[in-house]
């Protein structure tokens, strides 16, 4: 018997279809257009956990539970019913598993995109980005994120660009478009002193009556101004929480994403046409990258704590819908079985260092007991003779230039040596296609069907605040 | 600063508390007693897909649209609005990880207890399991499964016993119920010739005036039978659906999961006073303990089948309750991104084999091209000369014989090269603390809040027919 037969024998409905070309492309919306909207928002907040799989929204709460005895804000709306929720499928155009700029251009344009693309299609075609469809409509607009502010999650909500590689030239495209709030890390991608090209990026936006601020101490002299913001805290991505917490010079000079998250609304609620506001914890999908568990899920626990400030502000406001998504799942990290599985998690609540941190304190001329004693003092835990051995044969061929490199430092050997203390593990270092949560709160929440294409977000965005999607 | 002043500054909600030691005790289902049952439901049917992570799920219904163009029936009625989804905690008496004894009896005794026990709690407390209960009202009662019916996950609904490792002494139990449908496997626990005790137990359930059938030929010839009904398939668990359907032996002789399911709501769909029926997908679990994909994709294929046995059924009947959730995640499995992430996925459309039977095919005499042949054949991909040695080199040491031991094989550096011709990944052999899937249908459903601990199915089981939670 073929396996078609056993389909078709087995059950009425399986009978072997041969698939089709266009199946991942995005489908028409139906349930939206039948939808009916009950409240106009006034203002959206859409939140993005980068890269977050099951596992990591799993440990993230976990950990809350754990050390604070309370659920994360996210799994307590799910638990007090005020959040809706759908599962999301989350493919790109040439791809069931996407990347960031594709998965976001879902979202901020409306069409899937091939994969490194930005709201330009296979066929050059360009789909307006979202925040300056919105921004046609008199709302202010803007971004926050704990990357690049030029990385691709917020790029997708603003420009199109065939490439999201070109961060320099997406900054360029972004003072053209006298958005409203513009915050996160990139100074490279601004500076004339670290740009290839040493153009000074930065000098566009003054030209343009920015207020431009690159620590806290600035953004504390903005926050009353008028002006539009650019926000700029650190040359590429700002710190892991695990390190930022560790750290008084960072807390010191950097806002952290819920103090950004806690600005950008301040700066945009008063005006009377609204305003649109994507926050993302970009992080989480780099330290899924990294296999960093503690970069992981504290990142996890600050992002949910700017869901909070965004949530807590949206109660109370009544015209503010939330959304809080993933563009894809990343790693599918997990906490795994074992007879010590809850002591090791718990040893996350001391943790000083995420792995990244750990990384770049290798050099060749470590002694075992200096590794051993430097990942002790770090993480909490001493690894043994053997597995130092292990970390020192992987970088003894390098030299402390090379060592700088990410791709050749030991993530992935390190975090299987950690999993060992911890019992929380990685099945890959690159996105899952994975169908992912989307929840949604306030005024058009409504429109939110049980199971989404990524693309449904943003004709949902366009309905809920009464904008034709066809704008 | 420290960790906890971060959170204090930075959210209003979020000061450190210390963690309670009966944190993870199961909390009372305020949300349940509160709840307005609409109507009455006279039958459940509960299905699980045993350790099925969030991959798991995802993976099949890509497998399904890329090969019928369609999702598969779980995700098609969330899609259609038909299912009421809740997000599960799964967290045993004793760990945030549990196992499928502990997960199960959270569902069938109503009480989180520590893994391996079946609903005997710390202090030995008994929870009388849920199929007791209906049994007690009138109701027709019963399990089927794809692994030997006495394992953990039907065990938990049936009987009391402190470890479910006794599963000789498990038949023996089920001997007593006088339930009416119990099918799966498990020869090697009733039969005199392979218990070790020598008992043989089929006598006792003939004594007792049921049909026993131990072939597809023989279920055939008591679907009729008023008698209840002991199925058992083969010695251990039933074939992998993917292994299944390359063997027309197996087919002719082992019902699937499809065809049990049918059989056992025929047996009892007509009985005035209702039934409930568990249906598990075991080895779905089992695949993913073996980082097995073919195996776990094929599997959760063939328990969608079930699924849509089960809401056919329900959908005509309007008055079952259909439940289907799984007990835990399991190895966190994911299609990861890569260059030829689809066409690679696409492979498993025409795989034969699961891995568990390639290593059944390994032995010491092989030669590299002989295995990159075999292997080639059963999967469609032929292995490279390196990693054919680094499976040969794992097998040299062991004789034919301790190479039938299911520890001995190399499954987990078969599942790492595969992944290389697939895209599909493993984090681990183990179960997960991720929360889970749950969804319902039919009367009782609105009593599912959208976040749950295990043991609110207890009682939502229970309330749903009008049985008192306190019975």
């Amino acid at each position: 018997m073929k396996r078609r037969d056993f389909f078709r024998n087995s059950s009425l409905s399986a009978a072997g279809i041969a698939l089709s070309p266009v199946l991942f492309a995005s489908q028409n919306h139906t349930d939206l257009r039948l939808a009916e909207l009950k409240n106009e928002a006034k203002n959206i907040i859409f939140l993005v956990s980068d890269g977050m799989s099951a596992g990591t929204l799993t440990m993230a709460d976990l950990y809350a539970k754990t050390t604070r005895g309370k659920h994360t804000t996210w799994i307590e709306n799910y638990k007090n019913g005020r959040f809706r929720r759908a599962m999301m499928d989350t493919a790109s155009a040439d791809s069931l598993v996407t990347d960031s700029a594709a998965g976001g251009s879902a979202w901020g344009g409306g069409k899937r995109v091939p994969n490194n693309s930005l709201n330009v299609g296979s066929n050059g075609e360009l789909h307006k980005p979202i925040l300056q469809k919105f921004k046609d409509q008199g709302k202010k607009v803007g971004c926050v994120t704990t990357v690049p502010i030029t990385h691709a999650t917020p790029a997708s909500f603003c420009i199109n660009n065939k490439s999201r590689r070109d961060q320099e030239q997406i900054a360029e495209q972004y003072a053209q478009l006298n958005f409203d709030v513009l915050m996160g890390g990139g100074n490279k991608y601004f500076s004339a002193d670290l740009r290839k090209d040493k153009k000074d990026i930065y000098a566009n936006f003054v030209a343009k009556g920015y207020d431009v601020a690159k620590s806290k101490a600035e953004l504390k002299t903005v926050i009353s101004s008028k002006a539009p913001l650019l926000g700029v805290f650190d040359d590429d991505a700002l710190p892991y929480t695990v390190d930022y917490m560790s750290s008084e010079k960072a807390q010191n000079n950097i806002p952290n994403i819920v103090e950004m998250t806690a600005v950008a609304i301040e700066k945009m609620k008063n005006h009377p046409d609204g305003f649109v506001l994507q926050i993302e914890g970009g992080k989480v999908d780099w330290a899924a990258h990294a296999n960093d568990a503690p970069g992981l899920i504290l990142d996890q626990i600050a992002f949910d704590q700017a869901l909070k400030v965004a949530l807590d502000f949206a109660i109370e406001d009544k015209n503010t819908l939330v959304i809080v998504t993933t563009d894809h799942g990343n790693a599918n990290p997990g906490l795994f079985k074992g007879a010590k599985a809850d002591e090791n998690f718990a040893r996350f609540q001391s943790m000083k260092k995420s792995n990244t941190w750990v990384m770049s304190q290798l050099e060749p001329s470590l002694s075992q007991n200096q590794l051993i004693e430097m990942i002790n003092e770090a993480q909490g835990f001493a690894i043994s003779k053997d597995e130092a051995k292990t970390l020192l044969n992987h970088i003894k061929d390098f030299n402390a230039e090379e060592l700088k490199d990410y791709y050749k430092q030991p993530f992935e050997k390190f975090s299987r040596i950690q999993k060992r203390y911890t019992n929380v593990g990685f099945g890959d270092m690159n996105h899952s296609a994975d169908y992912v949560e989307c929840a949604a709160f306030g005024p058009g929440s409504e429109l939110l069907p049980p199971f989404i294409e990524n693309t449904f977000l943003h004709d949902m965005m366009l309905k809920s605040c009464g904008v034709s999607v066809n704008e």
